[in-house]
Order: C-alpha cells, then structure tokens, then sequence
C-alpha cells in the first residue's frame, strides 16, 4: 500500500527592498509598493510525507493536529522544499525553502509559515527570511521578508503566495 | 466533569513606524519612540483548549510540556485568538492573533511568542508580524513588529504586553 | 546510568544597525556591512537535555525527529542559553538566548533558528529578535536580526554563528 502524500505547488511573487534603497527613499519621500529594487518570481514544490515515501517527500509533520475542529489544528510540518523558476516540479532548483508551517483555525484550513529562501548559485548566494499568515482562503496572500543576508543584506519586502496546484 | 480551561486577556500597546516614516526620519535625523506615526491599544484573549472544549477555545496545545523544570519548558500553543478594542471578550474583534507561542524557561513561566495579527475589517486591511520574547513575570514587555502587508506595508515597530486577567 | 548531554558552543557575531543609522544613510546613501552601528561577540552555549539531567541542561526536545532520513528531520528543540562573553560556559553570563531550533534537512544536519537575545544588566537593557537558517556544514552562516527593544529600539543587522566545540 502505498502512503497517502500531498503534493502542492503555489507561486511566489517577490517584491524586494534592499537595504540601498532605504536611502534612495529618502529623496524619493516613500518606499513605494510598486517600486521595488527588485521583483522574483519563483515556484514552491511541497511534497508531504505521511508515511514511508522518504526518496520522495520534502516535508514531514512533526507535530500531529489537536482535537480543535477537523482541520488539522496544530499540525506542524517542516519543509525543506525545492523552488524553481517555473512550475515544473523537476526542473532545476534556483533556491531551497527551509522552514515550518502549521495550520491554526478550527473552522477552515488556514496556516501560518516561517522559512528562509536559501540562494545558492551562480546568480545569487545569501538567505532571504519570510514570516506571515497564509490565510489559504483568499486567492493571494502576502507574508512579510523581515531580513536577509550575502547577496539579499538587510532586504525587506514582501511575498505574495498563489496556489497554483494541489493533488 | 468539565475540561480545564484557561482563559486570559492581555493589553497590547502597539506603536508602529509606517514605510513612508523612513522617509521623514531622514530630515528628523531619528526614529523616535515616543513619535511613532500610529498607536494601538488592543485586548488580546486566549482561552487554551486542554479536553472537549471546542465550541470556546481559541487555542490548544500541540506538543506537551518536556520533563525540565514544573513550568512547561517545551508546551507549544498554537493559537488564533480574538483581538478587541475593550477588555471584553465578546466585543466586535477588531482583528485575529495568529501564531503560537511556548514556555522557555525550567525556574519560572516564560514565553516566546511569533504570530500574525490580521486586519479585515472596514478600518484596516492587512497584517502585522510580532515575534518575541515574553517574560511574563515583568509588568510590561516588549516584542517587535518586524513587518506588515497591505494597509501595514512595511511596516515596524514595537508591540508591549501588559497580562490584564487569569483565570 | 548518566543520560545522554550534548554540549554545544557556538560563537555569535552581531553586527547591528541601530535606528538612528536609517537617517544616517540618508547621506552616507547606503547602509555598509563593513560599517555597522555596533558589534558583539558573544558565545552561545546550548546543554541538551534528553533525560534527567536537569540542573544541568539548558534545552530539551518537544517534538521528536520524524522518519524521513537519519538526520533528525523535523526534531524541535527549546532552549533558555546562556551568552558569556568569552567561550567558558561558567563565565557570567551578559544575555540570554530563549527561542527554538529544528533540523530540517534529510541527508545532512541543517537546523531553522528563531529566538530572542535578553539583555539584562548594567551595560544593556532590551533585546534583539533572529531567525534564519543555520546551515551547519558551511563554516560561517548568517541569520538575520530582524527587530529589538528597549537600548536596542528598531535594530536590524546581521548574527553570524561559528561553531567552537561540541562535544
């Protein structure tokens, strides 16, 4: 028999300040959602391993749901997932989402993520940290960068997550 | 028999530094705590799940309190608690808290918090991120908002807690 | 029969950007890594506790490695460490650092940090909030400071971990 896995995709769609433009902004009087210094799109592969598909998966719940509602309240998972630069599942990861997530209402499935984008290529070598609500409700959903480090230093922005597919 | 509940309220003083603030603090030449461009008070309740008390409770606990010390060292809550403008738990919430929070310390309770406070209402939309530590036996303790979305872009600041009722 | 301690050290590396430095950089037109506000270097020592040694330990694991790989994926530990300023784990310690880490990859060890440094004494009041990945085979990795309070109202910045000794 083989065991039940979860597969999702969502889209990523990152708007980014560096810590430059903290001062460009100062002529500019506001940082301006619409102008960023940079802006990323990238793909977000979940593979959820609930059982014995250890080649496979890229998530494991650490943590089962409580007994609050049906929808996996205070499930737990932690993620090391695959990002790439379009939906495809095998194509070749541009970044690596290392973090947690874990869903928090007892009436709908809704969730709430903490992770670092690790960049480790050619393009780009440094971590952007992301925290935020994924009210997986609403069709886009915005989280917050609250940091970064080598190539991202200081960055702040936003990321805005899409569902793209869920099996 | 009933389930054992715990229900407390807390005050949470906000003092947030909106994007364009960055701005005008370049001619001010400093942020000033005592100038913020937007303060909040709000009343945080939380009433933690610990049996069959689903209809009430707003939290529950998804990993349990470790054998280190009598005071949960390791208890990990997940929460999505109402936020209302008055002490009163049945008021209009004003806003969700969403997050956890566990106990961090084997001498006495202490807490470390991250969540997400949501705003959907027709005042505000959009979210704040909180995270850090509460150290409950202080009167009043601060945490930091390290970043917001929507109506809160960007935005930072300081949250303060103050415990207002245990029961 | 002693139960099983691991001792960890790591050396820390702060390097902050306090919030009078944004208006600063309304001149200086950027914000120099080479040139931060202030510098720390603190030791962070990390006793785990995976039995009765609890006088001693100063962390404990809530929630248990999974099942995918032999690398504690998933494994979620709180701790209360103490930060000296020189790398002997009975030096007076000048802060705390409360928060969690897990593993979170399946063929290496790779750990996810967020916590808060406590300061409080005579030299600093307040803290500082970081998360970020700790990428365990890389000599040098940077987690980002996304907030603080009290002496350090708004700072950002980066913590660079080393490790020392483990035993």
């Amino acid at each position: 028999m083989r065991s039940p896995v979860v597969k999702s995709c969502c889209v990523l769609f990152l708007i980014l300040f560096l810590s430059r433009h903290y001062s460009v902004s100062a002529t500019k009087k506001i940082l301006n959602p619409k102008k960023p210094c940079k802006r990323f799109i990238l793909y977000y592969h979940d593979i959820l391993f609930d059982g014995n598909d250890v080649a496979n998966a890229t998530s494991a719940a650490t943590a089962n749901a409580t007994k609050l509602g049906n929808t996996d309240f205070g499930k737990l998972v932690v993620f090391d997932d695959p990002m790439t630069k379009d939906q495809h599942l095998l194509s070749h990861p541009v970044a690596r989402a290392q973090g947690f997530y874990f869903y928090d209402m007892k009436t709908t499935y809704n969730a709430w993520f903490a992770y670092t984008l690790v960049f480790n290529s050619s393009d780009y070598k440094g971590t952007l940290n992301i925290m935020g609500a994924d009210m997986m409700r609403e069709k886009a959903r915005d989280l917050s960068i609250v940091g970064g480090t080598g190539d991202f230093f200081m960055t702040r922005g936003i990321v805005t997550f899409q569902t793209d597919t869920q099996e």
